[in-house]
């Protein structure tokens, strides 16, 4: 057998425990019952067990030498050798002590963290958030010696992104949100403001399902290759391309929540569905990052779902799903979708022009955490001050706090940056797609989606990791990272919402 | 590490890959989408050669050598080598080849069997039939060359089972049970016999599901530890003893089939829910043939589920839940659970009378295609040879005849007699068990189940395969395998139901 066809059989087996490994997660939240959960454990710790033993098998990395310098090889395929050794190396340098102390300190910081959360007591988390914290500084040391930790910490979401560069994005976004969003509140003090009541008109769980169910369908997602269910926090999963499962929540007095999150899974879905299927079994053809992944979400959700354009031509059927919507103007339903709470403490709950802050303050923050200027005493205050430095609110205790996210029981330090960095990215190729697709804005608010996921399957969904994320990036939009689509965006949409320039705001 | 302990951690991540597999198996019949079947498909290959490298791996070899002949060893211990030591025997000494070729030529049995039935055409099957029988010869010479094909096929689901042990057991059931159906035909030939048209009352899916759902709860199935859905055929699958999921189907036109059904796969739960929690990560702990799991469904489904007692003060409630059955006396509703449909062709729809002989005409057919004496060519006419010498009824076409079951297009030869086995089992166990059970018949008259499911867990459910089967049934019931348990049961009971004694017959 020739040496890449070798690689590429060995890889497919590590896409299939990757996908197995995919499918557990799913059953875990859709379908398993409590009592099973220790076993779980063991299945999910057996199967990532052979997934370390294969990634560091002495013939994989062999085969990966060899290819690494073959230059016969086509450009898909060396694609396909760099982003498996990636992970080789990965696998092959850390301890196997360090990874299972790691796995166990997570499990055990998930814990303390409900507690913690529950008891509105950062004093509980902060031991073992010291803890995770320096573990994941011995990992970051053994994986990247000579580049600050934190900056190879980022690299496992969004590889190639440092600190250097979330700076120069996340600077410029910061002196943009944080004025418009003061404009905002003047803004709201003044009368003459729609009525948002119809977004809390209460609406059966069935009924939102129903309806959420028709526009998934509209925006091409693939029951044949997937499936919608309900699930306590809604996600994006399954068992591959051919088996993508998203799942919502239904707050019967909150219609508009599943819908997004509806919207928003499925971006991630389309993406899924959308990979090159030749290459499905090897890493090639996956998500370049977590922050190109999230961009397909975000620019479903955010760029079509929250604007008016998406909903020109589906409003009236709204109306008739919803009776309640027929007292509501479209325009008035449009300011609805993009409502800016300035009230809230929550990120998953945040609008479009206070997430990046939320993110931006937890970047900070950790980024700080890691270099050692703040200590995780002080974690709480820091997160309050920043809170009202970008915000103008302070939260009342730490559940609404510092102790509101997931992610660092978790031990996903750097993950945050990646949902902003979706929204930049998205930001980006939804304003290419629409300049290089003549008529895609008339197709769009006629209801045809068509044009628009042709331009994201081309672009991005078949690309999967061909190219490193600035070069994918570069391709389809003419220019790597950059801030100003996202901010030309927000500001033209909302000042336009909020008719902030008729104030003098 | 001690070599025990080492070899058990081995063993645990082969129980872990299993019960992951039995995961996936569930998955595909509940929640699959249609389209991810060749991924499926691949998911499950990759496991599968990843269990048969750790069944064949050099080192666990090395530790079953060393801990077979290993006299310190506890008898629980020494039992779970020995069973360890049977699958890396058959794990070792099949050709890789040949154990893929087995893979590909069953599912593509699988395809063509589905094709053939549909066009009631065995000529489609044959050549593809041929072909698995050769392949299973191929495989039994390799096992056993010293033992008929046949006993070393019947190996793999009834560990030690012959042809010349089943032989001394069907014979005398044959001798029984043929007579015995021709006295109920000429019995149903006269009146008297109560009217079973409340059998085929419709009833709302949604109601059998509440209805069987508080059946399956008082049987003590757990629900913490397990859950009930809805497929096209009921199994009793999921991924170890805490995670226990059966299924059943709804017909609204019968009830009573699916209540059976519920009834059966719930038995199945109850062993898996009842094993050894800390060993069910070994062989040891797991049931030692398809017999005795058998034996579990059976008892709890036919030994019980259709006998007086078990409705005794359960019939009332049962009539609150279907109406229509305030008009049918208890006698009345007792017979119509276990009326015998002479007319029917059909193994899986067939009462606890002609079941037996359905099974022993396919057991007779595949012994006799596998010594030669029968050739594939003239199954169809031995198959409507044996049906009418046995139930005197000729399948007017082959999809009512030898074309009806799914198991040989599975490469499943000598599975079949299992089910007999464990009607068999089931009959020698209830006896034993209302023997040494004081007031166990009042206390399952009074709808009390906890001590027949206390004498079950005791004697079969904690023990899986501490002991080989023969011992295992000896130790239960004094006495091993032995037809006249099973006899002595049916006879008294259905010429009570029938009244044959006053006929006469």
């Amino acid at each position: 057998m020739n040496a890449y066809r070798e690689l590429s059989q060995q890889l497919g087996d590590l896409m299939a425990l990757e996908e197995v490994l995919g499918l557990l997660q799913w059953d875990q939240e859709i379908a398993m019952p409590a009592g099973a959960i220790d076993a779980r454990g063991r299945h999910v710790a057996t199967l990532s067990v052979l997934q370390q033993e294969r990634w560091c098998s002495p013939r994989l990395g062999e085969l990966l030498g060899l290819l690494h310098s073959d230059d016969t090889l086509a450009a898909v395929e060396k694609a396909n050798v760099r982003e498996a050794l990636r992970e080789h190396h990965k696998a092959v340098k850390l301890p196997t002590e360090l990874v299972r102390r790691w796995g166990e300190r997570t499990v055990a910081g998930h814990e303390i963290w409900v507690k913690a959360r529950k008891a509105k007591d950062f004093s509980l988390f902060a031991p073992v958030l010291q803890e995770l914290i320096d573990l994941a500084k011995q990992k970051a040391a053994i994986l990247g010696p000579d580049q600050p930790a934190y900056d190879v910490l980022i690299d496992d979401f969004e590889p190639g992104m440092t600190m250097a560069r979330l700076d120069l994005v996340f600077e410029p976004l910061k002196a943009f949100l944080i004025p418009l969003i003061a404009q905002v509140r003047q803004r709201q003090a003044q009368p003459g403001l729609p009525d948002v009541a119809f977004l809390t008109h209460p609406v059966p769980a069935a009924k939102q399902r129903e309806v959420g169910e028709k526009l998934v369908r509209a925006m091409g997602f693939d029951f044949d290759h997937g499936r919608l269910d309900t699930a306590v926090h809604p996600f994006c999963g399954g068992a591959g391309p051919s088996d993508v499962r998203i799942t919502t929540r239904y707050n019967e007095n909150s219609w508009c929540q599943s819908l997004m999150a509806m919207i928003h899974e499925t971006g991630h879905a389309l993406y899924e569905q959308g990979r090159n299927l030749d290459l499905a079994s090897q890493p090639v053809s996956r998500a370049r990052s977590m922050g190109v992944h999230e961009s397909q979400s975000l620019l479903w959700e955010k760029q079509l779902g929250q604007g008016a354009d998406f909903w020109r031509a589906r409003y009236p059927q709204l109306q008739q799903d919803y009776p309640f919507l027929q007292q509501v103007s479209f325009d008035d339903f449009v300011y609805g979708l993009n409502y800016v709470d300035l009230n809230n403490f929550i990120r998953t709950e945040a609008d479009e022009l206070t997430y990046p802050l939320h993110v931006i303050l937890r970047y900070e923050l950790e980024r700080d955490l890691f270099s050692g200027k703040l200590a995780v005493a002080d974690l709480p205050a820091a997160w309050n001050q920043k809170m009202q430095d970008y915000l103008g609110i302070t939260p009342p205790d730490a559940a609404l706090g510092c102790l509101q996210d997931v992610h660092w029981s978790a031990g996903l330090f750097g993950y945050f940056p990646c949902y902003t960095l979706g929204a930049l990215y998205a930001a980006q190729l939804f304003q290419t797609a629409v300049a290089q697709t003549p008529g895609l804005v008339a197709d769009l608010q006629a209801g045809n989606l068509a044009p628009l996921l042709a331009w994201l399957r081309a672009h991005i969904h078949q690309v999967g990791s061909q190219y490193v994320t600035d070069e994918l990036i570069t391709r389809a939009t003419g220019r790597p990272l950059d801030p100003h689509a996202f901010i030309a965006y927000a500001g033209r949409k909302y000042r336009a919402l909020l008719n902030l320039d008729s104030f003098g705001l």
